[in-house]
């Protein structure tokens, strides 16, 4: 299963309010997100704010939309967005959280390479 | 299994070469990872040379420790080493990349969170 790996930016004035909300998640928000097809789904909170969030899913965008789908996902996302910093785009009107997610590209996969190298093995690797 | 997410910071001069070795690592390194029970080993590059780890294992500093007693990981550790940012301490003295990394926090798991609410579902949560 793909895994993504997401940043975000918390208002370093909101992270006792943030990590608060995200001790005790709704119920439906979290069914929702099962549902929609989130697995292994964590985010992690630096004192600075740094927001990062990794899910594994088939597809982000089709896990993305599919919560975009539900009446709870708006409702969720409004109640965080004031949490977040540099949400306000030029014209001024305010972006949803889940749609300032910046996608960190994964450059390594432990298990992804072991299988590699064990498929393919180079006399340099396997001396004996 | 916990899962420890972390940051480090690579120089944004070297984002090239740093992606091009993850893209290979040697396999002897990666087995030594797996053996010293990394679990599910990820790192995303983000483009201003934020990096970020996410392992599953059961006891960070355990799995730290032991590839710290590996000849590879010196190794590597080394090579790796110009490409950080921020890693000499005020001593002047290099730190090692596996050294500084930081810990991120979690504040979130979706699996957790939906087994505690499925276990004590309230009344409010399943209105029929």
């Amino acid at each position: 299963m793909p895994r993504y790996c997401f940043t975000l930016q918390v208002d370093p004035r909101h992270l006792d309010a943030y990590r608060r909300d995200h001790a005790a998640v709704w119920p439906e928000m979290l069914r929702a997100l099962a549902d929609a097809g989130w697995r292994n789904y964590s985010l992690h909170l630096r004192d600075d704010g740094l927001l990062i969030g990794i899910v594994e899913t088939e597809d982000f965008q089709r896990a993305l939309d599919a919560m975009d789908a539900t009446a709870v996902n708006d409702r969720w996302q409004a109640a965080m967005a004031s949490y977040f910093a540099d949400l306000d785009g030029p014209d001024g009107q305010h972006t949803a959280p889940d749609r300032a997610m910046q996608l960190v590209p994964e450059i390594f996969h432990l298990e992804t390479q072991l299988a590699a190298a064990d498929a393919h093995p180079t006399p340099e690797e396997n001396p004996r």
